[in-house]
């Protein structure tokens, strides 16, 4: 893709609606031996007990939606798909109809991706799939902090209970997966099932910050409690798009009113920098509920933002 | 709902904006003992392991965009909601995350309600859910004839794998639930994944009308070929909405162009009239692309042309 | 609807897409003899002189988007379906074509209600509905106290013009059926058509706080305005959709920008706890411009805020 | 707007995105005295007691999507917009919130506008203003043969009920102003309410051509039934776009699937050249229901063939 | 693409919301050395100066929609995505400010591209694209024969004018690249902007079939009048989706109601079998006006039976 | 059209689905001659090299959104179409081919429609149109100082490219129209395509003021910024509609996350009063991607603030 840019005499660059949609028209390739970061897509939505489906549609629709970001990133001094050997590998091929072989098929194929010294950004597909992410990155790190933008905990029902897109943290606690008091979640709110589902929530280990407190303490605060909480350990970020408002987010899978603006996402995501994150998700877009696409764009924007961040953890920035 | 005819000095009926909305304001109640038919939704969608997600919506959407139907069937002289004890049952509820979970549910769910005399109509949904349907039925009836719309056989792949909404009728031949030589496709056609697919089809049994035979035959003629094929068994009847044109039913998980018209797959149902239907499932229908709702509202007129020929066959007739 | 919840060996609960919609799976019933709360839905338009009609689908969305509600109130420490007898009345019958006989219905119905104890809460519908729901209210309670949450005053023209969306408080004052100086209007903004307009309805005992003079204040000092105006009288709520932003709440008949935030609202509903209030009206919830229905639901969500508000003043809570 | 034409020295024509919406590009007047035609819009709703509200968006959503129709009419050798002095009157107000007393002033203003020469096409709203506009004709020209594509008889209930959109044809029956046996409805179809009610059509002295008649006979047979029906009465048309099938015309207010094909519609229209038509109303369009604004421009070029028809008529052609 | 079929234990197939979108997951590559066939992309708009622009974005909504095409022509007997090389070069960059340069861009990319054996399939863009095509393989071929699928006869104004998407033709004959009397229109329609459109067209050596004539001939007719026309001349074929009725295709810049079915478009179609096409583009594709993607799916279901038909002239067949 | 206020015994307005639209009701002239303000549209969207082309459906969306505002300023205390002869000059036709030809179409246009004492509002069309609007100002009033709201600075590329929607301001600098470091920029974000981007651009003597500060400073001093930055100057204002966030203006060629809510814009635009200002544009508001028109409804707003400004700058204030 990003050859076109040297075969016309017009442009500069390659206008967004041209070509075959890659991340940010980085290349397109399986093999990940000499790659620093790859955008691996994950379309799977049948973990979605609760509401509306359509996530399998969210990768293919970030991946659209990313081509008009131009690629330098001024708050972070980096240019994540120029500066590093950045690729698109394409995605999982998930099955809807079982999700306990989907997970295996996604844990298995992510700890051989992860044998090479190549990061990855997982893009959603729902948030059940963050269990067998967070179970190949501790097969490879041992546990790991958890930094967690979400309005739901996530950890509903009990530890015998299927796997859905409400219950994938409680999974993970429950194979000792994460390190207790090292996840942390931002965002959490709305009406509850359950009146001691916090409580729980925090007997696993999970420090949560309601958007009341985050509201309170304004995003400089909520980066320094981030960064108290995950200190140096290997660190795994999932973004729940919901976590942000539905009027900047609307397309997602179960939506909650009340959240984050899209700016106070995006400063809260660069706070991240320097920090040791070894993996990122961001999950639950779905394009079916997005007019205009704003949520893909902002989902898209995000993910560039959570690269700048795995990318500079790496040592080599750009523009700098 | 339906009481609230009585209450309005103004108005007639019940405008179909007002009030909770069940299948043509027919009472809601899960109690089937006394009813002659009912409505049952299905909201399964974890079947479609090939495109566009969203039938779970199905049910509800054809509900609220029955409201507006007036009741009497002026080419079947009866008045299927009036004439007939008819309600709705609500949904049998479904797990997305496991298909053969879904699938036992709701065959044993449907065997039950089947221990009654009430005849039931089913609103998917994806077509996977057919299988268990037919078995239900044919539990109670032994081997079915079946006529089938749709621009699909359903038969892929092998018997040993799993079901999905492209395997159905596979699995139920494969069962032995169908009579041979008394399955019907009607209005099949579109590029094919392997190029025996219709041999094979017609190796279990189907007689297969592409969308081409019918054109030429006509809809009289292809009344003729339903009813020589299903004669006096107990049939089920199972509509793909993807049987029609993309023009008249856009919303649906794999739309097919180059189908039937709305006019014509009216006077299909009407040509059932007679024969001896002990059930029936419209499935595919998929709200989320379903500008105007024009595929509901064709799709809730197809359920009230089959309440219409289910309740015929009852004996009891409206208006005559 | 709730019993679902008990027949299903999967699921904790009823997903949101399943099963006849009522609000927040309550049961549906006319009868409120023994009801703490209902839901009532008044799906009227013809009001809407202005601009853009549909608020007539606007109960039904509201229902529908109000399945995802877990129930318990966090904020409130009550679970108001659950904690609480509360029912779905469903729809008054009304007639687009003549707002007098309109407004008659809903005034003698909804005074025939008021004969039990059963607190209740309108879903509209345009703007107009609340002068035949302050009369029926005022008949038995008196003259009112009034907390309305609005871009516009509704107090447009005289008090010999028609009864339309933009006049009911006008309306009101005329017939002396609210407390001057026990009124406060709460988000007023947008252009005018007469200079005078907010002088005028200051002249009838209304207190404007307009939108800047929110956000220089606050959600704490407003909440303490609204609680100094109203006292301990008997209070009427109105909760004109379009006081929120059209970003967070695009589907209503006459969008003002430059508004609240979802966040905002919610802890200003939140701020009425303790209040003595009688009624309450949610309107202006048009589903036809509602991308992706996030006004439908941040307006099921302010429902449930302002069932939690009104259950709580009962005496009854939950959780605590 | 048409002398912009001359202003450029880019292109031939305007085009359809650029300038002031009236129909076709004509001059906006209220000054009828010199003009052959005119096109009046009546943004009235809330006749629509049954379902869909939004036709009072139907006349400017039907000037905006006329701008794009090149003229010149090849089927009847007119250009009704440059042959004929044809102005775009611009809109009726209308009271949304009283039938009575928007007919009645629907009724004075276009008796006032008919004391000039001008014919004049309509634009809905709902069919409800079908009554006062045949009512204003039939004041002039005495009783009137009535030309009227629907697929409902639209002459519900009984003459003391009042009127709204299911019921104008009764009204005018009922006031003497159709001539009995000189009304003929094309493309009647749909469930009923009443099992007699097309026996009671029938008795009013109205000629009923069913959808299935119609299919049958084919657009030549019903154009010669329509012509035997009306002879060389003073005729109005109203074609109701719900005549046509939802998949062509899906914003619509009450669709009805199994109608007419556009082309079908075209060529019914064509054929009524050289009858005596005083005047005709397009109405049910509703643009809040129309993807891709395919009914509007349907609407359009139906406005546009019976503009060439009633100018045909003056005895003035273009191109011949 | 394809290899990830390999790399699945529980499907067939790729999902079509799976990976990287090429069409029909064909490999992506501009080395057209070895390949057969190719799809090329040509995203501009910009000759749109009549109406609706946003046919930029239709390669790449067709390529989506042409994801779920199983791939084997059952009428053709052939799959030509796997029976033969075909690839999917991406697009052509375009410069949306300057249609001049633009063609002659997209003129020597093509006629470097047909320095290859290679078959070429164009995606649209808007129709002003044909000409630099039709000039690109006059280069190579000679004087083209030319099928033309479209309601506009696009031979607009005179020879100096500017090329737009309504002149392609008129310009192409200037340049003497069309051989007279075989360039055949089928389906033309719509009112005119200058009465002698059609006869000025025929007079430079078009046959023009009016839809009225193709709904008069059927299919098998037209197809003959088109193999008449063309012969055993190198035969470029243009198919303007706007040939279609706007039911089946409301996704394009200039919809004209009263045309083909999506049925009626295959069959005409797939009757091109055995001609001598040396090339073709399927253009005015315009995804913001086509709800649930039915444009772009009968689109790309076009574009596979131009494959096909192209593929079979090739000498190599698949499945026989 | 505003005549109709008084043609009716109904409603004291006439309501905004009525009539003809033209920018709030304000009369429809090409004569500017007694006008003290006008309203024109240039719907050129070829400008957009980038991404979402469709702004040339900016001006009539604007204009129809406009007609709900009701005319007085109470922040400005004037009526900017009621105090003032404010009228609507309809569009200025472009060639959507030909950017040169366009932009020297609009120059010398704008440049006649200048010699009048009338001032201006534009509505674009995209950015690229801000070029010759600059130009046809600075020919009457010398260099400009220009108040520039967007989230980018349009100054890409070099003096030498092709003028399109991300490079007026470095042509018109290039050409000595602008007054260095009387330009100021405010609301600036996003990835960037070059790293010196902004050292370029304040190279240039533009002052910046990135989202970042603007956040850190607030609106009053912003205001501050702006007015010590342009002073006395004659000043031109552009405003690009993605300076705003997408949750509150997603309809716009290239939507940038992280930006203004609807109240800052407004406040910022009122905050300009007393400034010299000769001309506004309106620019990048495209209604393709715009659900429920929120994004015109606020451009329309943002309109009637500008025209109040330019208005009170006339010494011509109303309601004082």
């Amino acid at each position: 893709m990003s050859q076109q840019n040297h075969s016309t005499p017009f442009l500069q660059f390659t206008p967004s609606y041209t070509g075959i949609a890659t991340f940010m028209h980085t290349p397109h390739t399986q093999n990940l031996a000499d790659a620093d970061m790859a955008i691996v897509g994950i379309p799977f939505d049948s973990g979605n007990t609760s509401w509306r489906v359509g996530t399998r549609f969210g990768p293919r629709s970030i991946r659209k939606n990313s081509l008009q970001i131009w690629g330098y990133n001024r708050h972070l001094q980096i240019a994540p798909t120029r500066d590093l050997k950045t690729v698109d590998y394409g995605d999982i091929i998930c099955d809807p109809t079982r999700i306990d072989k989907t997970c295996e098929i996604i844990r298995s194929t992510v700890a051989q991706l992860l044998e090479t010294d190549c990061k990855l950004l997982f893009l959603g597909g729902d948030h059940s799939i963050s269990f067998p992410l967070i179970q190949a990155h501790a097969e490879k790190h041992g546990r790991l902090a958890v930094i967690h933008f979400d309005s739901h905990t996530d950890t509903d029902g009990s530890d015998i209970d299927g796997l859905d897109h409400g219950t994938p943290f409680r999974h993970a606690f429950a194979k000792g997966l994460i390190e207790p008091d090292a996840h942390i979640q931002v965002g959490i709110r709305g009406p509850l099932f359950d009146p001691n589902e916090y409580t729980e929530a925090q007997a696993l280990g999970i420090k949560i910050l309601t958007i009341e407190e985050c509201f309170e303490l304004g995003t400089t605060e909520i980066i320094r409690a981030i960064r108290d909480c995950v200190g140096d350990h290997p660190t795994y970020v999932t973004l729940d798009i919901d976590s942000i408002d539905p009027a900047y987010a609307p397309g997602t899978g179960t939506p909650e009113v009340g959240g984050f603006t899209s700016f106070q996402m995006l400063q809260l995501v660069r706070g991240l920098k320097g920090l040791n994150i070894i993996g990122c998700d961001l999950v639950e877009v779905n394009p079916l509920y997005d007019h205009g696409a704003i949520t893909s764009i902002l989902a898209a924007n995000l993910a560039f933002e959570l690269l700048s961040v795995m990318g500079k953890g790496k040592g080599l920035s750009g523009g700098s």
